[in-house]
């Protein structure tokens, strides 16, 4: 491709409303254009890099034995009322009618239409397990898009799922695509981790997101220092300090503390360390049948934070999540927020692991104004039910038993799903088994963020001129880059000559053809990130020879003319 | 690829609401399924052949100079109020509002979007000319979606635009895209014409369609015996059979003819032939500020049709055209519709150019039950104003000036229009040229609907036992099929060799390894179509052979197992 008839698109400014770096390349290195909020164009720069993602997601899951298929992008609304998320999903879900006044979405993802697709197409055992992916685009009515492409309305994504009628042959193409998705990542030169990750509104029973690593992400991962182990924050197990709690050291006393209401206040005025008193935080209760009745308090140390998903999945909380007011709990403890504990508690409690290895600790006394110090369990009340409440923190052991937590940020670029039947109960999605019975498939789903890959890759590979892509990404593996070429027809026939032996040998060429100074030149093609750069100027040519330029190790060589294609190679 | 592990989802029956016979080979073929009215899933065998399609018009693209985009598929309501679309669209133009109630359309065309983008990315005549294209899903809400993917709502089309200073320059990059075109269905294997048409409501200067010809196809095509002249009916010039009307033969008399109220009539009645007879048509007048006011007389010979498009460009005529009810040509002519004529009659008129030449012709007296016979022009009546009224019959003369018209069915395929200013006036699209002046910018237009095209293709190259792909659109280029390969192990040795060494070769192969009858396996290869079949069987190894059958032309050749590569190459 010539630069000159190619819209490179390339800005000196950084768009004001780019606020991550990913974001700012993209618009500078003429990859992307907002079209409105969450909306984007691909310029052309930025499609030849969604075109190399796709490509290799496209050749792993064929290798994986996926095959192929197209989905529509508009769906009817029918399918997503016998799976319950037309009711379920929220605002994400864009609604719409056609000019008949029947209900479509925009799809956010695909369960209802394959689970439509093979209800009627498969009958039999004998045509499962059956693995169908699609490469396509995608709608979700994000409130706040921002990012660029990290968080836009409009994306394309990578979806997969999987039916079979045994729960081992899931695992075995979950374990496939697991793989898959590794080779993915690694052909891409990304640095990623899986990490077991909740199922959320898709539902199902196991799953795993891959991180790409970067302090942009949105999400925070807990990594053991000496294991695979990785976990979203939110999922990661909390594990107790110690197996129990040290001996009583101290007589349980009660203190007059008017002005402590935080444990911040409790810590600064009384000189207690915050390892050494716990929270109570009062939330509404389920009674036996799951209804919403009464209240139960939660009790994490005062360092520590509760994890909310982890509550709401207690039998004895009522779910969603709901914090009682300060007026619900005067009502029924008789107290307010800032003085409230363990010791003469009228109502239900769950501590957290740590706060039942936690001796001579302090709490409220139920009673404004007073806390108990030196509470010690056993001795001054009865252990009661204990759960892992609370978010890890970095230096937490490794529920895997090996080493100590760290916390990264992480973007998510890919999601795989243990679906379950969850979908085929809904939607009927059957088959007639071995022994001749109905028998509703298993199913799983796998999705990768095609677009989302295209940013996060930047937010690993960048430096203070722009991006460095990685060879499998780029969106042309090499730039010719003739200095002053309207000036010297030794630089053009030598620049024309290299472009036409590149092309032949395979490679995607970039002709920067343009008649800009040289220092605009390598300013754009550093910004645009083409991995290696062949410079042909007259003081190289008097050799025969001209530089060749690595963008990512910044390394310069001059190579002699006849060798430039075969060191390319190499 | 591997039968057992693919969805081949062939079908015996033929799904009753499959009309045409593309429809009814995709669903028998498993290519696509129904979803919804107009909403199609690709199925892993369609799919192949759509992908197929795509890659040939983008190489045909790029070697035209075309760069690939990729715009979104909703697109902000306030472009479509710009541009004038979102008032003039109609209900095809499926609108949409987010979850902050601002509007949105699903993209049917992206007119509105590029103009955005280039009005943003492009300020210089230097930039210019630039050809920007796109491979996307485009949705529009027909009101009676059918025939498949012939005419869906949602669809894949390749869609460019390009963008000029001058007039000449428009016209060579339409001319490279008309010959890119011409590229495309060539290498498709496609019999088309190109064929000169309406813009529509696209709007611009000049258009060319490309039609797959077809008999089930929804356009008639008028096209010279003698040259490269091909236009869609409604569009094409109607010419006189003769310079000017022969003499009078007789005078012109009053009949009485009280039950001859059609042409049809008169012709059993009174022995006139049909070419001696011309109708009256009354349609509402416009006058000279172009507002409707009063009525004007379309005249036609008696076995003409009114061309309506041709009607409604007429200056004297309100558009859009509307008939005079029988009431209102009652009021003003005295007479019923099934009475009029051009003698004595109290309006305007305006006759077709075979009207002017005929002589010695019959026409209603605007009297009921009477009509005049033997009407000279010149000699009873003046010559009115004459125009192209009608629509062109087979055996007109070509308004190319040589030969004659024959008419055949298309199936319209692709559309390239020169567009001029009509964009870029309303949505400012400019640029400063070489003379440093502010210039809105001329615009090409080019389509091709390529999810269409593999209908259209199935429509031209079919028979009784199902789809005849040419090459370079079949979902495989060879399948091998091994007979009882379950009950000889030397069967599905050379079947796996020969799999081996084709897709080595770098083919495309289907290995159909099902535990199915030959006869199953046979008729099913044959549905899909695949244009080469390698049977392997015990009786032709006997003598280290195999049979090649080939699909298009029912050749069959004993080939030595050996040679197969090589002959498949051939």
């Amino acid at each position: 491709m010539r630069s000159s008839n190619y819209l490179l698109a390339t800005l000196k400014e950084t768009p004001s409303d780019a606020e991550i770096i990913s974001h700012q390349l993209m618009m500078r290195a003429g990859m992307v254009r907002k079209l409105a909020s969450g909306l984007y164009n691909w310029t052309p720069t930025g499609l030849r890099v969604l075109r190399k993602v796709e490509q290799v997601a496209r050749e792993e899951m064929e290798r994986a034995g996926a095959i192929e298929i197209l989905m529509p992008m508009v769906q009817p609304a029918d399918l997503w009322q016998e799976s319950g998320r037309w009711q379920d999903y929220g605002p994400e879900l864009l609604r719409l009618q056609d000019r008949h006044q029947r209900d479509f979405v925009l799809g956010p993802t695909h369960e209802e239409v394959i689970s439509e697709l093979v209800r009627k197409e498969v009958s039999s055992y004998k045509q499962l397990p059956l693995n169908l992916y699609q490469i396509q685009t995608k709608f979700r009515d994000e409130i706040r898009p921002r990012f660029g492409v990290m968080r836009s309305r409009e994306f394309i994504m990578k979806d997969a799922y999987s039916f079979h009628t045994s729960e081992q042959c899931l695992q075995d193409t979950y374990q496939r695509m697991y793989a898959a998705y590794q080779n993915i990542f690694n052909r891409l030169g990304l640095e990623f981790r899986p990490v077991i990750a909740d199922t959320g509104s898709i539902g199902g029973n196991a799953s795993h997101e891959f991180h790409v690593l970067a302090d942009s992400g949105e999400d925070a991962i807990a990594f053991s220092d000496s294991s695979d182990y990785a976990a979203n924050v939110e999922l990661a197990e909390a594990i107790a300090s110690k197996a129990e709690a040290d001996p009583a050291t101290a007589e349980m006393t009660k203190v007059a503390t008017p002005d402590a209401k935080t444990i911040k206040t409790l810590v600064e005025q009384f000189g207690v360390a915050a390892e050494k008193t716990v929270k109570t935080l009062i939330v509404h209760a389920a009674n036996e049948a799951g209804e919403r009745e009464g209240f139960v308090a939660l009790l994490v140390r005062g360092d520590h934070e509760l994890n909310e998903i982890k509550a709401n999945k207690l039998a004895k909380v009522a779910s969603p999540l709901t914090f009682a007011s300060e007026a619900e709990i005067r009502a029924v403890i008789g107290a307010g927020p800032g003085s409230l504990g363990p010791v003469n508690l009228p109502i239900d409690m769950i501590i957290d692991r740590e706060v039942a290895v936690t001796s001579d600790f302090a709490a409220g006394a139920n009673e404004d104004g007073f806390h108990w110090f030196n509470i010690n369990w056993g001795r001054d009340l009865a252990m009661p039910e204990v759960a892992d409440l609370r978010n890890v923190k970095a230096g937490d052991l490794s529920p895997c038993g090996q080493g100590r937590l760290d916390i990264k940020r992480g973007i998510e670029v890919g999601h795989i799903f243990q679906l379950g039947t969850k979908y085929s109960d809904m939607m009927k999605v059957g088959v007639l088994n071995e022994s001749g019975k109905h028998q509703n498939l298993i199913m799983g789903c796998y999705g990768i963020g095609v677009s989302r890959i295209v940013a996060a890759a930047i937010e690993q590979n960048h430096d203070e001129y722009g991006i460095k892509w990685p060879n499998s990404m780029a969106p042309f593996q090499v730039c010719i880059l003739p200095m002053n070429m309207h000036k010297s027809a030794r630089v053009q026939e030598v620049a024309e000559q290299l472009y036409a032996e590149l092309q032949g040998a395979g490679f995607d060429v970039l002709f920067d053809d343009r008649k800009e100074r040289p220092g605009v030149m390598f300013a754009d093609i550093e910004l645009i990130g083409i991995p290696h750069v062949v410079v042909v100027g007259e003081r190289n040519l008097d050799e025969g020879c001209v530089e060749l330029k690595n963008r990512r190790s910044g390394e310069k060589t001059t190579v002699s003319i006849a060798d430039v294609v075969a060191h390319l190679k190499a």
